[in-house]
């Protein structure tokens, strides 16, 4: 089966860190796509050239001066680092942002009313399974090609769109019928947060409403296993939760519905 | 016959001239392939920064920190703008760095002895038809896809290096036996520099060195003739020096040997 795995900030940010993952992606067995974010150095580049990260509701505002910055972090930096760094490790990337052989064509995202008022997000695009060109990405792999997507994306109108890339992961997920891996800097979904051996083996809905209601699972932890379910209502057919450091065992948490 | 059609900066810092070169562009008839420079955004942004764009004999030398500037501004924003608006057009475009499918394997280019000194020109690759992958490029073209190419290369060992875009679509002309079309900002090569309507149709070799050698060409046009001399050395099958708002015509200068 495909696996589609999603790396964020925690890995992009530290070079061994980096250089561990690439070794571990590149021996992952099968056919296999990643998925980045930014990490720091979009706000780090943001604050050198005087412009100001704005963010509503926890979404960054995508300005055309912040729309620039963050093409170039992530298609640009991000990832070609990641593609030549796998390159290296006789893995065959390929990094495409959206645009490219129309891999994602995103939705604007149409204003919001807040707190009574319009809020326009500027170039944030959104997408859903639907918005993935999955025979393109399909006849890459079947080339032995290794897709890095970033979370730039087109409308198809000559005009790029920024995009969460857990939902670009877990929509690529969906579409392709894959495993949806997402790593991040714990070893996966702790039952207790103050204790890194807690990891919760699997999860399922049904208790993850149980244990939302208790507090046990809360902040960022929550868009995350939401976004898990929804990949795997949308198509997905695993979604497991885990640490970057952890693929090549492949262990975290497991999510079904 | 595959046409390579190389941009500079007088096309991509202009947003009327990217946008109309896009439209003529993605009309042309038959395979083809793109390759751009950066323009004026590297540097301006190196300003920015507080980076000094620092050169020796005409070439950028390329730190660390020149490497992530270069690749956000030609791997990032220039190459997914065009790619975008490509795409808009109906252009079924795929940026690609070197990195991409390793489309282009450089070597990084050893320090050269200045005035008796050891220059270290940093991360600047060197490419040559052999560098390019070129059944990698023609079996994209096969699918209808449309490369391209940045001038950010990679070296095989996971470093990316900068090189110059002229000799990327020399290269990659030759190594795909195309034709090679170097578009600029004047109709084509001049007799007369102050007469724009001066316009030379056909030049060969033997009428270069003499023009050189009376001074009738000189200055920035050597490099770009020089550069399509090569390419015809090595295997491109017609070479054309135009104006990026002709190549709907596709006249300007044609180079034989």
């Amino acid at each position: 089966m495909i696996k589609v795995v999603k790396i964020g900030g925690n890995v992009l940010d530290y070079e061994a860190a980096l250089k561990q993952f690439c070794r571990d992606f590149a021996a992952l067995e099968g056919p296999k796509v990643l998925v980045h974010g930014g990490g720091a150095l979009a706000s780090r580049l943001q604050e050198k050239l005087g412009q100001k990260p704005m963010k509503i509701q926890g979404r960054r505002v995508t300005d055309p001066e912040t729309l620039q910055t963050v093409t170039m972090v992530y298609a640009g930096w991000c990832n070609k680092q990641l593609v030549s760094l796998l390159q290296a490790e006789g893995c065959n990337a390929i990094g495409l942002s959206g645009c490219d052989g129309n891999v994602i064509k995103a939705l604007k995202r149409k204003p919001l009313e807040i707190d009574g008022k319009a809020v326009d997000f500027g170039a944030v695009g959104d997408v859903t399974p639907e918005s993935v060109n999955a025979p393109f990405l399909k006849a890459l792999l079947a080339q032995g090609l290794v897709p890095v997507l970033s979370p730039i994306n087109h409308d198809g109108a000559g005009n790029l769109l920024n995009t969460n890339a857990d939902t670009v992961a877990a929509s690529v997920a969906a579409a392709l019928e894959a495993e949806l891996w997402t790593c991040f800097e714990k070893d996966g979904v702790l039952a207790d947060i103050n204790d890194p051996s807690s990891v919760i083996p699997e999860l399922t809905e049904a208790s993850f409403i149980g244990l939302k209601e208790e507090g046990v699972i809360a902040d960022g932890m929550l868009p995350k296993l939401e976004n898990a379910f929804r990949a795997l209502r949308q198509g997905a057919k695993k979604a497991v939760i885990l640490n970057a450091a952890s693929i090549a065992k492949g262990k975290g948490t497991e999510i079904s519905l």
